[in-house]
């Protein structure tokens, strides 16, 4: 199965359970890119509906795409591989049509969230082996949604037909569970795709 | 038991196989240390020989300490949480014994690396398995190595006494092995300490 992952910076929470537009950090793009490229995810869509930071996430991946900047491919070629699978997209429904267009399937979007009370009742409640034995299949593709700030809105959620369990420690050393957003997708990537 | 991880910026690997100091981020810190608080890791070293370096690690915990800025609790408990358990250290022998001392435990000396020529005969070759019932034992103390840059040096693997495989994905998804070394971080401990 075709996988791809999206950041999203809107709509997400902010600390008060209000909806916010997040800013796109350099580091995060970089990161997600590397991490999707690393399971071989089909492709990494970065979602703002700001017209500057689509544009900065376009002269990031300008930097180290070979046709714009010999330099930046030849210093570190592993990071011209991860970026050349990145793009930047205003919404969510925009990322999804892509994918549609790309593969000629309807994404299953997967939702994640550090809380398990975020899920819908409308949402498939996906298990890591669920997710496992799904992607090993060949054909269709998913597209896994990831909150930057305190999470996903409602309305983000209510695009997605599954959700993942949330990310713990084993019982004996769980309570605490603020993830990075990257460190988030590093560890559900590596749950589904990993050789663990 | 009580497991530790050091994020190495000395010695380690450069471009080109030699020896360097690399430079202490702002972003690295907070995240090994938050990544670590989740699976209830005992503490977090940041080693650099760099004196500069140490006290800027000392300025960022010391934000989110409580008795220095009681703004940086309000505003984020849960990092001032992660913080508590960091701490800056001049070298790997400075982490060991501070271990040793703290716990009465000389540690299990664990090194990580994405190239798995780069375990040493002398190394056990811990597996993922071996790793998780290890640590799931009452008493004793681990130190998990984490090298920046290209990867610790010769000189910084002979100081541990076991060595986990490198991470990858599944056989189907493999082939691009650049990860960041904070996600490396999150997976391995998630590998170890997770409720997968």
């Amino acid at each position: 199965m075709d996988i791809f992952t999206a950041l999203v910076h809107h709509p997400v929470l902010n600390r008060t359970g209000g909806t916010m537009t997040s800013a796109v950090t350099n580091l995060d793009v970089h990161d997600f890119a590397r991490i999707s490229r690393t399971y071989d995810c089909a492709g990494t869509f970065i979602v703002t509906p700001v017209t500057e930071q689509l544009r900065l996430v376009d002269t990031i991946r300008g930097h180290w795409a070979p046709a714009d900047s010999p330099s930046g491919q030849s210093t570190n070629p592993s990071r011209t591989e991860a970026c050349s699978r990145l793009s930047a997209v205003p919404s969510l429904e925009a990322a999804i049509s892509t994918i549609t267009e790309k593969t000629g399937h309807t994404p299953l979007v997967i939702a994640t969230s550090a809380r398990p009370e975020h899920r819908l009742p409308e949402h498939i409640a996906l298990s890591w082996n669920d997710a496992r034995a799904r992607f090993a299949e060949p054909g269709g593709a998913a597209l896994i949604l990831f909150g930057t700030s305190w999470g996903l809105t409602r309305e983000a959620l209510a695009q997605a037909q599954a959700m993942l369990p949330p990310v713990n420690a084993v019982p004996a050393r769980a309570g605490y569970n603020h993830l990075p957003v990257r460190a988030a997708c590093a560890i559900i990537l590596d749950r589904v795709c990993g050789d663990r």
